[in-house]
């Protein structure tokens, strides 16, 4: 089975300065294709440290895919690195040297320097990868049968290159398996209960179907995996056996997507033609957020009021002082009042409202760190429950957040 | 110098369906206690390939941190490798067994299965150290003068234990050097011209002391790193260069500290004592929730409106129905209407008012996607700026957050 390795270069992957997405994308794309990550790898940019992985992954693997270390500036030093590691010699390449001073001229609309026309340099012996989005092409090398083809660490640049030019190169190159993959996701039951109800299911699997459970703010996503050379059987086999799975924990199943649960949220809406308003306090507008990532929120997203102050709550949501006065504005009066506010100020057919303590201060007695109302409802009624997480702020955001929309579907699946 | 590998385990990881962020942690957390990290690799939940990457990373490093496979489900095997790779047997640990009981009686309020108890075995010769937020232990081994621990996955079960004892317990072990660093923020200007206006100084920088570029989202960050044995003179002489760099950029300089722009506009109406408010369209609540990311914002924070129907700008905005019929929602006309609806409504200092096409649909002749109205300013004065991004959705959005806070710093910074 042919393998991939992916190797991330940057010093700041190493002290932790950011968090490598790019890498989480494509081995996205990848396993769609069929194409098996089997190691990821994260060095500096220290000219041994990156030599010695691409000696190590290329023992390993069959596609080694690097990124970062291209920018025109003196930390990076991938370009040269592989020049000298595949012996090539440094030449000018024409479409890269255009895409440069297009980039410049007609994109960025700066002079161009010095600096930036070497970005169109590259070893004599690589396929150069044209790079639409920024000045640093992308480079295939081949290599006593290996294929090592290096992008820039921009994610946008990367991700242009992968789908244009290198998922479709390696396809016409090697036969990869069809990858087969069915996830579901529950709410509301811990991972090991869910292990004990599917227990016999897990057991019965064949070898070559693996059952992953990938728990997460509070809910619990289980994925069937499976690779054949028959896409119609391996697809049939699975999805057999994903029927079962789901009808085993039909009792906790949110969706049997692999999508989130807003995502969830927003296709009831869709199917009702209905829509939905927010009134967050906590939650400081994550979960109008969440509702409006995808394109085509508007359809069912009207919008929403982030109260952060008492005064907020009383001018925009209509909140009356002396219930905050009386309960606080972590309170189920409040949240109740608030939503409310929210239906008739943005007069949409449901509405979702929270108020909670998100720490790692404001605790009180009565009150600790964790502790959220959520109400969920439209003009007729409104649902509302207490919470109390335990985890630290954005881990309490977003346990509000999924709390909350899980409220809202099963408020409207409760009204068919 | 002592070298630190970082293993995360799962196949969640090698087929993108999540993203890393708990490595980027550790190695923040490692950085600061001067603990180096040199390579981190992600491997599946493959018995052979969790056994190589333990052989092969202590061949490189010293201290061999990992993570993940330790849950109670059939996926994670961590825990039997360990303790095969160690040699070790599988006990029952006091401790372990009294925490698991706890965390289910007290916390989680759930029946124990048996599966559950099992969290409570441990190799006999490794030191267990006790997980405060769930049931897993983590393992702390030495073999061969290197030290390997294993730690859950879930981030705030492996956070808690980091800190509590990985760190503490690594520092009496070892004795490290000190690490400075030293990060700034530019805005407004491109990496290779930032580099072309500093050459002079990054080649006088001494060999130790390396200097990164890291752009993002119209911003470069530049930092500068060392290390010593010192502390004293290693802060000193990084000081003295940093000091150095933020004269050369100083025309772009948004921040001399490693902060994101938002905490640059929280710091900045924390020390005037006043508040902000939002008009958001099109980024949907992601401006309130990046003022609101950190406890303290309802210091400065009052609420947003995020008005993501024209409905909703008319009502709550008092954006008039003409101006929005004959200019659209994407126009100048209209985010001043909404910055003055904001304004009003929530009766803050300053404001921030955006409306804009964020993709992948809506583009028009004249306005294509990534166009973006900004609008920011006080009761006397509105400013605003037009801007046509060219990147994906959640880029648009991320840009334009970015953009509109820098525009608001720096229109607050033109009144003094």
């Amino acid at each position: 089975m042919i393998q991939t390795s992916i190797i991330t270069i940057g010093d700041e992957l190493l002290i932790g300065q950011v968090i490598d997405t790019n890498s989480a994308w494509m081995a996205q794309q990848l396993n769609k294709s069929g194409i098996r990550v089997v190691r990821r790898i994260a060095v500096g940019d220290v000219w041994d440290e990156i030599w010695n992985a691409l000696d190590q992954e290329s023992k390993q693997a069959d596609i080694i895919l690097i990124t970062g270390g291209l920018g025109p500036t003196a930390d990076d030093i991938t370009k040269p690195l592989l020049c000298k590691y595949f012996s090539g010699k440094m030449v000018v390449h024409d479409g890269a040297l255009q895409n440069v001073i297009n980039i410049f001229t007609n994109i960025l609309k700066r002079p161009i320097i010095e600096r930036n026309l070497k970005q169109a340099e590259v070893p004599d012996n690589c396929k150069v990868l044209l790079n639409k989005s920024g000045t640093a092409p992308g480079m295939w090398f081949e290599k006593g049968g290996k294929i090592f083809v290096s992008m820039p660490g921009v994610p946008n640049e990367m991700k242009g290159m992968m789908q244009d030019d290198v998922i479709p190169l390696l396809n016409n190159y090697f036969q990869f398996p069809h990858i087969a993959h069915r996830t579901l996701l529950t709410a509301g039951v811990g991972e090991s209960f869910i292990a004990e109800m599917i227990e016999d299911f897990e057991k019965a699997l064949p070898k070559h179907i693996k059952l992953a459970y990938l728990p997460n703010y509070g809910m619990v996503r289980l994925r069937l995996s499976s690779s054949g050379s028959e896409i119609l059987s391996t697809e049939d086999e699975i999805q057999h056996y994903f029927i079962s799975l789901q009808e085993l924990v039909k009792e906790f199943l949110v969706t049997n997507k692999d999508e989130p649960m807003q995502q969830v949220v927003a296709n009831l809406l869709v199917a009702k033609n209905q829509t939905i308003s927010t009134a967050e306090s906590c939650t400081g507008g994550y979960i109008a957020h969440l509702l409006t990532q995808k394109a085509g929120a508007s359809a069912y997203y009207s919008g929403s009021i982030v109260s952060y102050s008492y005064k907020a709550k009383e001018s925009l949501l209509e909140v009356s002082q002396s219930v905050l006065e009386i309960n606080g504005a972590v309170s189920e009066e409040v949240v109740i009042q608030m939503a409310k506010g929210a239906l008739k100020a943005l007069n949409t057919d449901y509405t979702i409202a929270v108020s909670g303590i998100m720490g790692p201060d404001g605790g009180m007695k009565d009150k600790p760190v964790g502790t959220v109302w959520i109400a969920v409802g439209n003009f007729e009624q409104i649902v509302t429950q207490k919470f109390t997480f335990n985890f630290d702020r954005t881990r309490n955001v977003e346990l509000t957040a999924t709390f909350a929309l899980n409220m809202l579907r099963k408020f409207i699946l409760s009204l068919d």
